[in-house]
């Protein structure tokens, strides 16, 4: 007779049961198998494709944002360096140039980089930072990564010393911070964004979420920021940036400052993107801060490379060999994403052969995001029961619906969150995936779903958004 | 007064102190250091090149391993489309019609794929493991990862349920297993290889490690086995693998069979690599089985991408779940990496247009791996005071290396293990960097080292070996 006993979900680590991360959750995987089924001929489903509005991947199949062309042919040229030769007039000269001198520095994309990333490039990230801030910046201090998330979660990780060790985190917020806090059983100390003042940040709320945790034994080790907001889109502004950094060196918080969308700013008016890293360095602040950038977002979309990079200020030699060490044991990040940092930190300049089409191509990416996040912000504030900030940055919109007692009554019958309950019947309908609000966090009693502004034929796209939302309406009452 | 206190090695996570891993450790380090001193043109270093035989890293500058065309070719095309029609005649008819059909599946490069791996490419994957194996293999069991230690890391960090959890490692092992056990805080259960018949495992040793935990309170939860072994580069037997297999199933063991080296044979005498897959489905064993691969090693050597896969078996679907939630917060395994693992488990065939090419160049790279590794044996073996297993499989020898009092009491003077004070000044002398047997583990007062046997100019290389070790056993007497 066998002694043997399967392996089942009560013999794993507590804390991965504890992990939710609703951008690839309970919709996404819905989704999924709509997407499977349209291509059988007899699917009987009311929509003849899946829209991902869930996530923030420009260049997926149906939205199809085209890359930037100079990224791409240095990349082929990393690849295959013989095509120079064999190819030359398929490539401007400035493309080869570049190829070339990240071919002498890197040798070939198919060996193991240094952890942190090839020295040459974590260089020009360095300057790049030096010229968007007007303040010093080292290679010394930068880690490329695959992707930000990946230096969040390292980070999350090594800052977690206990299971009272707090990071204090947005709500909304990404999930990926609530997400990697569960799994290295760390404490979310939660501080609310203020909706009616276009989700502005207020240290009011942040010293208010340190109290209670204090209260409650819980030790805030570190506090998040993402700027521009996501899922808000909401910007900061410098004074608020600075109450900040004087509110981390009261309570000695690392800063987390995630800035992705950077350059995902799409209205004019609004005052620009200021660095954390700028404002620390301009107040001459001793806060330890940690910033995040990648290549998945602003014009780049380069999601599936995999690329990105933390700079991190005022942190001792000891730690950054520590998280050296940490790094190591990953090997390094991929060659093709430490290219596209690269590549997004050294666009081509006015005069060489391939600025005129990385201009043009950059140029239409932000003003179709303008017009469209404008336009569906729009035509969402106009549906009964919903109310939408327009924001000025990132990807997304993250409309309020209100929902009636029917349809929460329904919901909670259904053993579903209420928003969730109206984004899966949103997807039954139409093949639009969106993200509940639940999965972001919200005020109690409120509702919202994340809508990605990433589209083709955002008229019929957004027509889609408004009849459902009429059909829920009267369905449910309003 | 400013009340601010800087983030200092105390207040991070513990587990992070506990990490160690050697193959990026101090002599990596140091190394690196040597290799930015001699771009100066007064140097003073007494050799002219670095030469990292401390990480299986075929392609690294100064190795020069090629990459096999055909990968190239396909991730060239994959990054830039437009060149099957810009040049059409570069590329062989076979690589764009490759190229198309993995751009129909995936579309852009630059989108996220689903979490576990384009499904597509995992058909792919279940179809070579069948062809491989001669058993079933669903594409639904199937992740892509960044790398085999993504995927190593991943699972660990999943059977780690609470500090006295333990999985047992085979000593000397790749320290990516111990690293992740501390970084996860759980327990390390060695068991031991045994050298004399070269690196044999046992299934005594490992049945005596598991009660030695079991007295002191440890639960193991999983066997680790490396086959082909790192360092060891020894292959089990089939007969071995069964009585491994019965073992898991008397003591509810996880099986995490790393196999990554499994096409690194070097010695056609020896019986053929069998898969752990293979041996559990032809016994019908219940036992869970999680099988890593990769593209870093083999014939691929693309390291760089960042690519592997793994398969579970006998895995409940409510653990894949799990497994799928946590590999969707790090949203999805590099593009790159996943079409280098289609082009491993779908090289061209025989008949096709880049079929000889590839053939050439994949037996290239298998002599002259059995080539060097054949003649470095033979000239370690013939050192005095030397004795390495001349193992039929992996990048790696591990030789013995048998240390004076007197180099031990210097080594311990200068606070080094006897055999990192061995490769240390290997290092300062000759500038080959290999890693001490410390790291990998070994019985009590032996000492070894791990040396790659990827090199050009084998000769020179090996001779430097040599008289270097012939000068340390002149120093310190033997």
């Amino acid at each position: 007779m066998s002694t043997h006993r399967p392996l089942t979900v009560e013999h794993l680590n507590p804390s991965v049961l504890k992990v939710q991360y609703a951008v690839r959750g309970e919709l996404a995987i819905k989704a999924e198998e709509y997407r499977n089924k349209l291509k059988e001929s007899d699917h009987g489903l009311p929509f003849d494709r899946v829209i991902s509005s869930n996530i923030g991947n420009p260049q997926q199949k149906g939205l199809d944002q085209p890359p930037i062309t100079f990224t791409r042919q240095v990349a082929a040229l990393m690849e295959w360096p013989a095509l120079a030769e064999l190819a030359p007039n398929a490539f401007p000269q400035d493309v080869i140039a570049r190829a070339k001198e990240l071919q002498e520095e890197i040798g070939s994309v198919g060996a193991y980089s240094h952890s942190m990333g090839v020295p040459f490039i974590r260089k020009n990230v360095a300057k790049f930072i030096e010229e968007r801030d007007g303040y010093p910046s080292s290679p010394d201090n930068i880690f490329l990564t695959g992707g930000a998330s990946a230096g969040v979660s390292l980070l999350i990780s090594m800052l977690i010393s206990a299971p009272h060790s707090g990071i204090l985190i947005p709500i909304p917020q990404y999930p990926l911070y609530t997400a990697t806090l569960a799994q290295h059983n760390g404490t979310a100390i939660p501080y609310h964004l203020d909706e009616p003042s276009d989700w502005a940040t207020s240290v009011d709320e942040i010293e208010a979420g340190i109290q209670n945790a204090i209260k409650t034994g819980i030790t805030p080790k570190a506090l998040v920021i993402i700027n521009p907001g996501n899922p808000t889109g909401a910007l900061l502004d410098e004074a608020t940036q600075e109450e900040v950094v004087k509110l981390c060196e009261r309570h000695s918080l690392i800063l987390l400052a995630d800035e992705v969308y950077q350059l995902n700013l799409h209205r004019p008016s609004t005052h620009p993107f200021a660095s954390f890293k700028k404002i620390v360095a301009r107040m001459g602040s001793p806060i330890g801060l940690v910033s995040f950038h990648s290549i998945s977002k602003g014009v780049s979309g380069e999601c599936g490379r995999r690329g990105g990079y933390f700079e991190c200020t005022n942190i001792s030699p000891e730690i950054l060999a520590l998280i050296y060490k940490m790094v190591s044991v990953g090997l390094c990040p991929p060659l093709t994403g430490q290219i596209g940092v690269d590549c997004m930190v050294r666009p081509p300049k006015e005069g060489e052969e391939s600025y005129e089409l990385w201009k043009k191509e950059t140029d239409t990416i932000h003003e179709a995001l303008a017009s469209r996040t404008k336009l569906m912000a729009a035509k969402l504030n106009a549906l009964p029961g919903v109310s939408c900030v327009d924001s000025p940055g990132a990807l997304y919109l993250y409309p309020q619906i209100a929902l009636s007692d029917k349809a929460i009554e329904e919901a909670r019958k259904a053993g579903k969150e209420p928003d969730a309950f109206y984004a899966l019947q949103l997807l039954d309908e139409t093949g639009i995936c969106v993200v509940p609000g639940s999965g972001f966090g919200q005020k109690e009693g409120q509702w919202h779903y994340r809508v990605t502004c990433l589209c083709p034929g955002v008229e019929e796209y957004v027509g889609k958004l408004e009849s459902f939302h009429r059909g829920f309406t009267q369905r449910y009452g309003q």
